[in-house]
């Protein structure tokens, strides 16, 4: 009889783990317990969803209880929220939240993969009826009922960060009037000014009120339902619904209360073979602790690749490999209408706090060559160590081809490349997708100047 | 009274010498010989000029005889032609193209950046009206007068490279029945061969008629006017024009004649400073001997990329610095109607032939989350070291997006990484522009079972 291994939670990094594990072997006996009732979904999917890009729930699910039950050999409940770890006698209590039956199981091997939440503020009202948040496919559905049922809505997104955006995008695409209040001075604080102000321009010019400095205070409500809201400074707004999106927390209660170490933020900690500081127990996911690639430094960066790859190494590890994971740069893109957004690695604040000399160094360039038609400008702004010229970040907007090329700087950042190493790059080139120097070497080329002349 | 720097060629690398050279010291007297009647314009562009994309030469030129001059302080000549370097009395003597009158000029230091020419095969016929060539401003304008005057017209280019298919396109486009001959058993017989047969299904899509293993052994004449052309094994096509495009050879008859070092392929030999065998003359563009970053052997790589770059490095070093050019990786991209190609580094047979224990692996990947609209299926062939799992060269084909996933590649490949550590990138992900496990991702992961398993 092979080992028992639990997985708790079955979305990515959940599924990912104990995939991979089964894989390496397959006569272990794995069980997951997810509590949706959903697994396996692409939730960076939802914003478009609720938009009607996607039609059906099931479009952003890869694999169902079914195949991943049958198919894969691994057992996979939903709707069963684990309760309580006893690590003592290595059982696992879980709550069908359907029958409210409660069953134990005994493991031999556990992975904690229990995501994170949105944060609920503790401001009056908020637990009115039309108070939305956008998580779970469940609140996908609810969410998108609201904004596609018929008639003109007004509604009130709480928090300009990116998910909060991309909705923005889609419930105005859908003819709701969206008001987005950001309590931070402007939109996607970690980019460069200009940046921001760029991105809060195309969604103005789509329609889009955007409100920043000010925050949402309380709901308003009339019969237990949600009809608007009072803002920093006591003026309100009447709305038809509200979306709060200020953010997740992790779900670490339960690693937290069986006793395993915690990190940052209320993170599970975890080492670089994400193993908490039980050793039967990994954890993966939205909810541990990463470190950032460059500075070392612990962070709290929940995104669905980190989630997929640190699920594939927890599930290598739980069956016998000693995989590491390298850490993050919170490397992101997002898109609100037509203008692309992307970054990766430090931002100037994030660079002068970790104790660099740091500069900023910004270009636009067009993204094809000036005579082919359709050339777009990206904007790229690279933040680099004045002494050394090292690359410590990039950030751009612009079209679709800025993600690209912001993953050239990835790569540069991941290999600790200077500026000048970036403008040595024999990268592709041809008119109808880049000019002759591409925006990437003339960001770095401009860069350059900024580094302090070496002596002799 | 400043130092006197000649330079002859006054397109990509030439001008970028001497504008660099200029900023760096201004206080030098430069001057510029350019044999044609256009500098400073963008070759590349030319067969969308041809196919009527880019309506006028003047759109392709970036600075013009008069901006250098006047604007730049850089006296620029076109027309003139350099026939003779006196090494000994340190002069150049030049002919006036328009006036046929001759003139010497003393210079302290030179450049030459004399480009390539198309290869005239020599074959009967060849000399027949209506055989046409396409690398300068005048060759484009030329052929695009063919190209869209009135009437059906049938053509035929001899050689499948990337330039003769870019223009296959633009004359399909333009209502031209277009058959392409190449003597290689397949097109761009660098790449994977199923890439090739992509590139050319895509071809014969859009009635492009693809011959491979056959070349055009006579142009056929009538009155001294092409109609027609004899290919391998006799057959005969009868046409209205020809199109040679069977590649470029080094223009390195004036350094030779001066006594200057040669290189492989009749390519003018440099130092990596860009140096030729003579301390006080540089040379840089299509008519240098370059060096492969991965395997440091000389080769002829002509590309607009390298021609700018290398330009600025000579023009620095002339005016006193001692800038390194790296080297070339090939880095490519082009597009046949929808389908974009890309590589850079070594295909499989360059690098067995390097010496390395290569093999390579495939994949197939969509660009976008498989529920996101729109989504295009990107291909990807990494070429791999198998013991080390080094990253050798990258190979794609798809939508645009290709492009800028393989500038990773060259990133990842001039650091000198594993497959493994491209696997491990933080790279960024958002539904509309990438799935959660990236193409680059996947052809990494794919590729690491290539790789032989490391003893525990």
């Amino acid at each position: 009889m092979g080992e028992k291994l639990i997985v708790i939670g079955g979305t990515a990094a959940g599924l990912s783990a104990a995939s991979k594990a089964k894989r390496v072997k397959p006569d272990m006996e794995i069980t997951v317990f997810e509590k949706s009732g959903y697994i396996s979904y692409g939730a960076c999917g939802l914003p478009y969803f609720v938009g009607g890009m996607i039609d059906s729930p099931d479009d952003l699910v890869s694999l169902t209880v079914d195949q991943v039950t049958n198919k894969r050999g691994i057992p996979t409940y939903i709707h069963h929220e684990a309760t309580k770890i006893d690590r003592e006698h290595k059982t696992v209590t879980v709550v069908n939240l359907d029958s409210g039956e409660e069953s134990v199981h005994p493991y031999d091997k556990l992975v904690i993969a229990t995501g994170a939440r949105p944060i609920r503020p503790n401001i009056p009202g908020i637990d009115a009826d039309g108070v939305y948040y956008l998580r779970t496919v469940e609140d996908g559905i609810r969410l998108k009922a609201v904004v596609q049922a018929e008639g003109k809505k007004r509604a009130v997104i709480v928090g300009g960060g990116f998910i909060g955006l991309e909705v923005a995008e889609e419930m105005a695409l859908s003819g709701v009037e969206v008001h987005v209040y950001e309590l931070m001075p402007r939109l996607l604080p970690f980019l460069d000014e200009s940046f921001s102000q760029l991105v809060r321009d195309t969604l103005e010019q789509h329609g889009v009120h955007v409100h920043t400095g000010c925050g949402v205070e309380a709901v308003l409500e009339q019969d237990g339902k949600a009809c608007g809201v009072r803002v920093t400074g006591g003026e309100e707004l009447a709305v038809d619904f509200v979306l709060m999106s200020i953010g997740v927390v992790p779900n670490s209660e339960l690693a937290r209360d069986a006793g395993l170490a915690l990190g940052i933020k209320g993170t599970i900690a975890v080492d670089d073979e994400l193993r908490t500081s039980d050793p039967d127990i990994w954890a993966c996911g939205d909810c541990v602790q990463m470190k950032n690639r460059i500075t070392g430094e612990a962070v709290h960066v929940p995104l669905g690749t980190t989630a997929n790859k640190q699920g594939r190494i927890a599930g290598d590890n739980v069956a016998g490999a000693h995989d590491t994971f390298k850490g993050v740069l919170g490397s992101m893109v997002t898109k609100v209408f037509d203008l692309y957004i992307s970054a990766t690695g430090l931002s100037l604040d994030q660079a002068k706090k970790a104790g660099f000399d740091a500069v900023t160094s910004m270009i636009t360039k067009g993204d094809r060559a000036s005579y082919y038609p359709g050339s777009r400008d990206n904007k790229i702004c690279l933040v680099l160590d004045r002494k050394t010229g090292r690359l410590l970040g990039a950030q751009g907007v612009g079209s679709e081809s800025i993600a690209g090329r912001i993953n050239v700087f990835v790569a540069a950042i991941t290999c600790g490349m200077t500026v000048s190493e970036v403008n040595e790059l024999d990268l592709v080139y041809a008119p109808p997708v880049a000019p002759v120097y591409d925006p990437i070497l003339i960001a770095a080329s401009q860069a350059m100047k900024k580094v302090d002349r070496q002596e002799g």
